[in-house]
C-alpha cells in the first residue's frame, strides 16, 4: 500500500503507477479527498517496499500482508500439538517443565530432578551452556552437565530441556536432550535457527527480550521453513522502563499468540519476573490467560546457586505452585497433563 | 549512600565526609578494595542527594530509603479495605466495575447499566469528561453525563465511578459519583492529586502509561498525605515497543504492588489490551495474579461507540467473563464479592 | 483502510462495503491474492474506525490520514517564527534560554540571570510552580518566585519563561512571564492545553516522557485549534530501558518534527540527560541536528540547589557551551540569534 | 551492599553478617534511622549477590562495583586508538565508513566504492552475510560478496568492514575483510564474541537494539578478555515506543560511553533512523556529541536495493554529508581523518 503525499503531483502519481506495473504487479488506485493511495496487488509485494519509498511524492509505504506463513493460524487453523515423552504439548493438558537454572553439581541435580518429578513436573530443565552477560560469570559445565541431565532422565523418567547456543552445539545437545532450547539472546541468531530447523527435536523458542510478537513468529518461521514443525513458543518477559522486576511479563502476548499462531505457547515466570516472590502469581496468570504450559526454575539451595538463585523456587513452594496451577487449569476447563503409560 | 570513584583522593573523601557532618548527618565510611562508600545516616537524607553529586571524586549517589511512606506496607502491614456501597474493596471478595467507556446516550447507558448489574457487576463506570489525544475527537458530555450516571445508580443500585480531569471538576464529580477516577494521563497532575486528597470520596488512581510502580505509589502518597486514605490503584497497561496490543499489561506489577503497599489493586484489561478479543484472558490473569478487582468496558453496541468501541465487551461476553472470574477467584481461595443488604 | 481477514467470506465483505456506504463514505475495494482491502474515502473517515473493527471478517483497520492539521507542514509549508523580545524563535538564529531549575532565592536568581545574560542567553528560565514526584519534595515558591522573575527581567532585559501547572495558574503566570511553559507531565492535560490555546502568550510545550512525536503534535493542535498559533515544541528526553542517563534524548525527533511541522523546535539537554557532564555534548548534537534553540539549566551553586542540581551547569561551563553552540551554528549555516535594539 | 528491611530483626541482621564473614568477606554495618545496610568488602563480592537475596530480613542487594574492567576508563584512562589502513580510529580525526547495506552486484559495488572513496570515506562497508528477520528475505551472497569486497579494496584502497554472524564465519571473513563487524542481533552471541576475541582483526561491535550501555561494555569485555584489544563500539539506535523512526538514536550514549570507556565510539545513523531523510542530521549530531566516526549506508540506486534501500543515501547526498561533517568536526576542534601515505 503506497501512500502518496497530500501535495503529490499527478505526474508523480503516474510515475509510481507505471513502476508498479513494470515490476509485474497490478496497481489499484484510490483517490481520497486528501491524498491518493496505490495498492500493489500480486505475489509477495512486500519485497518491493523499498523500491517505492524513495520516489518523489511518496509519503510512506504500509505493508498489508503478514510476513509469516507456516506459523500462522490463517495457514493452519487447528492447534498444533506434539508428544513429549508421554504427554502432549499444545493439547488440553498443561505441561510443566522445572529444574535448576544451571546444572552445577550431579548430586544436587538428582535431588532437584526427583523433587520436581514428585511435585508433578513433566520435564526437567537445566542449563549446560549458559549465556551470561559477563565473561567473568559462571558459563555452564557444558557436556559434563549434559551427561548428568541424561542420567537424571534415566533416574526419573523426565524428558530433558536444555539450551544450545550455537549451530555446532545442536548435534551434541540433541544427543542428550529431548527438547532443544533457543534462548532469548539467540532468538535472532539465524544460523542457529536454521540448524534447529534441520533438527528432528522439538525446539523451545524463547522470545527475545525486545522482540515483538511478530518477530517471535518470524523466528519460528525460520525453524518451520527448514523442516522442523515442532516449535514451542515461550514468553519470558520483555525489557521496559519498569525496574521493580527484572523484566516485564507481557501477559497480553499469550492471547495474541494463541490467536495468531497454531503453535503451543508457554510462559517462563522465573525470567519474566526475576524474583521468586512473584513467580507463582505470574505463573497462575499465564495459565489463566491461556498458556499451554510453564517453565519454572526450582532449586533446593537457591542461596548457593551459581546463576539466578534469586528467581528460583524452593521445592516446597513448587509443590504449592503445581497445586495452584491444577486449580487454575480446572477453572478454565483444562487440566494439568497426565502422563500416559508407555 | 555516596559512592566515590576508584581514583578519588583521600583529600576528596575527607571533604565529602566533612560536608556530610556539616549538614547534620552522620557519615559511615566503608573502604572497599576498589572504592570508598560513605553512608549518610539521619532524617530524610534523600533530600541532600544533589549536594554531593557534583563534588570532586564522587562517582554517584544511590538512595537507600524508599521515598513513600503512608502507602507503604512497611508502614501499614495489613491490607487496607473500605466500603463501596455494600461491598468492600481490598477484602477477600473480588469487586467488578463495568460500563461504557464514555456516556453517550441516556437510554443506552440505562440499558448497559441494567445489563452489567444483572451479570454481577458491583459498580458502574462511564466517562463524563474524556481526555482525548485529538482536539477533534468526542470530549465527553460533561455534567449531562453525570446526571444520567446518577439516574442509572438510582435505577440499578450500582455505585458510580467516573473521571475528574482537573481540580475544579472534583466537587462537581463528587456530587454525582461515588468513586472519583484519576486517569492515566493525570497520574502526575499534582494539583489534581492534591484536590483528590482533600475529597472524602474513594479515589480510583490509574497508573500512568509510562509510570513505574514506585511513581504510582508516590502519586498515591500525594492523595494519602492530604488526608484521603481511600485510594484504589489500577494497572491499565504501560507503553512498550510491542505493537500487537495498544498497551502492554504489566502483570508483574500486581504482586509487586500487593507486596509493597496495603492499598487495594485492580486491573483494567480493556485499556491494557485495547482489543476486546484479549480482554477476558487478561482479566482472568489479573485476578489469578492477585488483583482485588476489575474495571472493564462493556457496551451493547460497540460498533457505534464514540470512544474506544474496539476494546468494549458486549454484554453477553461480559456475562461469561463474570462466570470465569468467579471460577478463577475460587481457584485461589477468594470469591466474587457479594453485596450485603442495606 | 479496512483490511479483511484472509478467510473473510464474500458475504462479510459485502456487509462491510454496504456499511461504508451507509455512513456516507465511498468504498474503494482492492482484491489481492491473499485478502481484500477496502479504502474508505470521504471527510474525516478516521472517526469511523471503531465502527468496523468489530465486524465479522475484519482483520484490522489502518488509518491513512494524519490526525493533526494546523500544526502540519502539509497545511503550512513555511517555517513559523515569532518574536521573543528582540529575537525571533523559528528563524535562522538559534535562541538560548537558560536559568535555574527552580527559583529559590532572590539574590541567587539575580546572580544567575546576570550570568546567563552576559554569557549570551536570550531568555531566562526558572520554575515557580514545580511538579515533583514526591509530595515531600520542594514544590516551588509560587507567586513570590514570579515576582522575582519579573524583577530579574527588569534588571537584565531577558524575557522570562516559566511553567503553569493548571488552567487557573495561566492568568497569573501570564501576568509576570513572557512565555508560558507546559511541562512534560502536563503534555496531555487537555484542560491546561485548552487554556493555553486561549492565552496570547507564546507557549513552550514540552514533549511528555512517553509521548510519540505524533502525540506531541496533537497536543500542539489543541493549543493551535483554540486560537494561539505561537507554540514552541521541546524535546526533553523520553523514557526507555536505558538507565545510564535519566532519560534518553530522542535526537531523531528533531529532524522528524522539522519535517512534519512548521513550528519551532528546541531541545532541553538538562532534562534529557539528567547529568551536567553530558549536557554540553547533547546540546551541541541538538543544534547540529537542526533544533532552533536550547533550554538549559544553569545554577551558580548546583550543590545547594533544592531541585535537579545534578543536571545544572555552572555559569563558567555555560559560557563555554554558548561558544560551542556559536561554532556549531556556523558549521550548519546558522548563527546564534542577535538581539535587535528596541 | 545488602539493604535490610525496616522490620528486620536483630537476629536476622546477625545471621546475614555471619554469612558474609563465612564467605570470606568483611561486613561493614551501618545502622540508619529506618534500616540497616551491610557493605560486603573483598574481592569480587558481586558474585555473591544471590547468596543474600533470599535471606529473611533482606530487602534488596545493590551492587556497587562496575562489572567490566578491561573496557573501563577507570582501568585505562587514556583513549585507545589503532590503525585502520593509513588512518587511526579513536584519535582526533573522524573516521567515515560507507557503502551499501548488502553487496548485491559486482559492478554496483565497484561504482559505490569509487563514489564513497572520492567523497572522502576512509573504509568501505557492505554486507556479505545478512541477518534478516524473515527467512524469505534476501540473506546475502556470502563468500562471493567477500571476494567482490576484496576486489573493491584492491581498486580503491579502502579497507573493508563486513559482518560475521557465527564463530565459524570469522576465519573466512578475516581472510577478505579488514574489520569484522558483530551485528546488533549478535551482540550477546557469546560464542561469536569469544571467537572475535581470538581474532587479530579489529572488531566493530554494534550495540544490541535493547542493550544498555553497560551491556555493550560487557560484550566488549568478552572480546578484550579473550585477547583482542581493538574494539570499536557503535551506537545504531535502540528500540523504544516511538514509531516515527525505525529505532531511536540514543545520542546520550555517545558522551556516556566516552566517559566510561577508552574504546573508540562511532555512530550508525542509517540504522538508527531507518530513513535517509534523517541520516545527515543525526550523523552531524553524533559527531557534535563526540563520536569518533560514522558508518553510513550509501547506494547509487536505493530504489533497487534488496535490503534497506529506504535508509541509504545517494552518493551526491553523501558528498554533502562529508562536507557537513568536516565543518562540524572543525567546530569542536577535530578534523576528518586524513590518510597517511604508505
Amino acid at each position: 500500500m503506497i501512500i502518496m503525499s497530500t501535495d503529490a503531483s499527478p505526474k508523480q502519481i503516474e510515475v509510481v503507477i507505471s513502476r508498479v506495473e513494470k515490476l509485474g504487479f497490478e496497481p489499484h488506485t484510490t483517490r481520497g479527498k486528501e491524498r491518493t493511495v496505490i495498492a500493489v496487488v500480486g505475489d509477495q509485494p512486500i519485497k518491493t517496499q523499498s523500491h517505492f519509498a524513495h520516489m518523489p511524492g511518496v509519503d510512506r509505504v504500509v505493508p498489508i500482508s503478514r510476513p509469516y506463513k507456516l506459523s500462522s493460524r490463517e495457514f493452519i487453523p487447528e492447534d498444533s500439538s506434539f508428544p513429549l515423552d508421554g504427554v502432549r504439548i499444545g493439547d488440553n493438558g498443561i505441561v510443566i517443565i522445572a529444574g535448576p537454572c544451571a546444572v552445577e553439581d550431579r548430586g544436587l541435580l538428582m535431588e532437584i530432578a526427583h523433587a520436581v518429578k514428585e511435585a508433578g513436573a513433566h520435564a526437567l530443565r537445566g542449563g549446560s551452556f549458559k549465556p551470561r552477560t559477563s565473561p567473568y560469570a559462571f558459563q555452564g559445565l557444558g557436556e559434563k552437565a549434559l551427561v548428568w541431565l541424561a542420567e537424571a532422565r534415566e533416574a526419573t523418567g523426565l524428558p530433558v530441556v536444555t539450551e544450545a547456543m550455537s549451530p555446532d552445539q545442536i548435534p551434541l545437545v540433541a544427543e542428550y536432550a529431548d527438547v532443544i532450547q533457543i534462548g532469548a539472546r539467540s532468538m535472532q541468531n539465524y544460523n542457529l535457527l536454521h540448524a534447529a530447523g534441520e533438527s528432528q527435536h522439538p525446539i523451545l523458542l524463547k522470545r527475545g527480550m525486545s522482540s515483538t510478537a511478530e518477530e517471535l513468529l518470524m523466528a519460528a518461521e525460520y525453524i518451520l521453513s527448514h523442516g522442523n514443525r515442532r516449535v514451542i513458543l515461550c514468553e519470558r518477559g520483555i525489557r521496559t522502563f519498569e525496574t521493580s522486576t527484572r523484566n516485564t511479563t507481557d501477559i497480553n502476548v499469550i492471547p495474541v499468540l494463541k490467536s495468531h499462531t497454531h503453535l503451543p505457547v508457554i510462559i517462563d515466570p522465573s525470567h519474566s519476573t526475576g524474583n521468586w516472590q512473584y513467580v507463582s502469581a505470574v505463573a497462575r496468570a499465564g495459565i489463566a490467560a491461556g498458556a499451554d504450559g510453564l517453565i519454572v526454575e526450582v532449586h533446593s539451595e537457591p542461596e548457593n546457586a551459581l546463576s539466578d538463585g534469586f528467581q528460583s523456587l524452593k521445592p516446597e513452594r513448587f509443590v504449592e505452585l503445581v497445586q495452584q496451577i491444577q486449580r487454575i487449569a480446572e477453572a478454565i476447563g483444562r487440566t494439568v497433563a497426565v502422563k500416559e503409560p508407555h
